[in-house]
């Protein structure tokens, strides 16, 4: 089977020590500053950067335990599809934030709305503009009646290797 | 240097069969219709899902060439560091689509507003939840009087590597 590997092009950091406590969304984060230190070879590719009011952060949940298809999301008490839900146990632990972004300076993105872990490798930033969609959304599904919990909802654990002995989604070394 | 292994949940199929002249984004592909099929296995991790209109797709740019830094987008001539466009020729070559959800068949998944390329390698896909994200976008730095062409814009072939003789970014073997 063909596979990817992907490079971290920085590290995010926030003031959540560990997943259990984490807002679980940007919007739940509020005002939380966190900084993304892109590694000074990929500085040049944030210009122009400052120009966005919200990016777009791709990263790894470097402390998920192993992958899960149906999981109880932090919003219900019902099983759904891991694709149906953000939860960080997923095939490809891929994580994404939709952040403000405050202001760059060299290699350093200052941000609010943080919702990652403190050490988070960051993969990408794409600028967020929501005109490039499809539309949408119109219908949020299970997560209809539970949107307002999003805010104050918190990580409690439940996902992370750590928490009960798992292996980590730490990544290889190269 | 600590790297992390994406391996594929599926495979999109688009009537795009190369780079060049696919639309840029879903809001220029308007009802192109394409198909996110699910490899059998993750098939249980799709549960719920058809209760969202419209899904994240995070995959992977592998007929792009090699990253570069400083990119000229389709939508502008002047140069912009990578992490302020959408452009293929990433770090990490992962690409992002909000599309419309029009129903789940067992494994695959019927979408509305397909930019990609046809046989692109499939890593996620999520609810799209606007409210999650950290409010925004209020500005769009140097698309703020571009984003008028994007809905007309076509890939030039300009990141592709098979216009230029480069090597893809295509995956190894596992």
């Amino acid at each position: 089977m063909e596979t990817y590997t992907m490079r971290p092009i920085g590290i995010l950091r926030t003031p959540h020590a560990e997943p259990k406590g984490t807002p679980i969304q940007p919007s739940g984060a509020g005002d939380t500053p966190g900084v993304a230190e892109v590694f000074p070879e990929f500085a040049p590719g944030l210009k122009d950067l400052d120009g966005f009011s919200h990016v777009i952060l791709l990263y790894v949940f470097h402390l998920a335990g192993p992958p899960k298809l149906l999981v109880t999301p932090f919003l219900d008490e019902g099983q759904h599809g891991v694709f149906s839900t953000r939860a960080p146990s997923r095939p490809n632990p891929l994580g994404l934030s939709v952040v403000r972004l405050e202001r760059v300076e060299g290699n350093r993105v200052f941000l609010r709305g943080a919702d990652m872990v403190d050490g988070t490798p960051l993969l990408d930033i794409k600028p967020h503009v929501g005109a490039f969609n499809a539309g949408g959304p119109e219908r949020l599904g299970w997560l209809e009646k539970r949107l307002g919990q999003a805010g104050a909802a918190r990580d409690d654990g439940r996902f992370a290797a750590t928490e009960s002995g798992e292996e980590k989604r730490g990544g290889g070394k190269e």
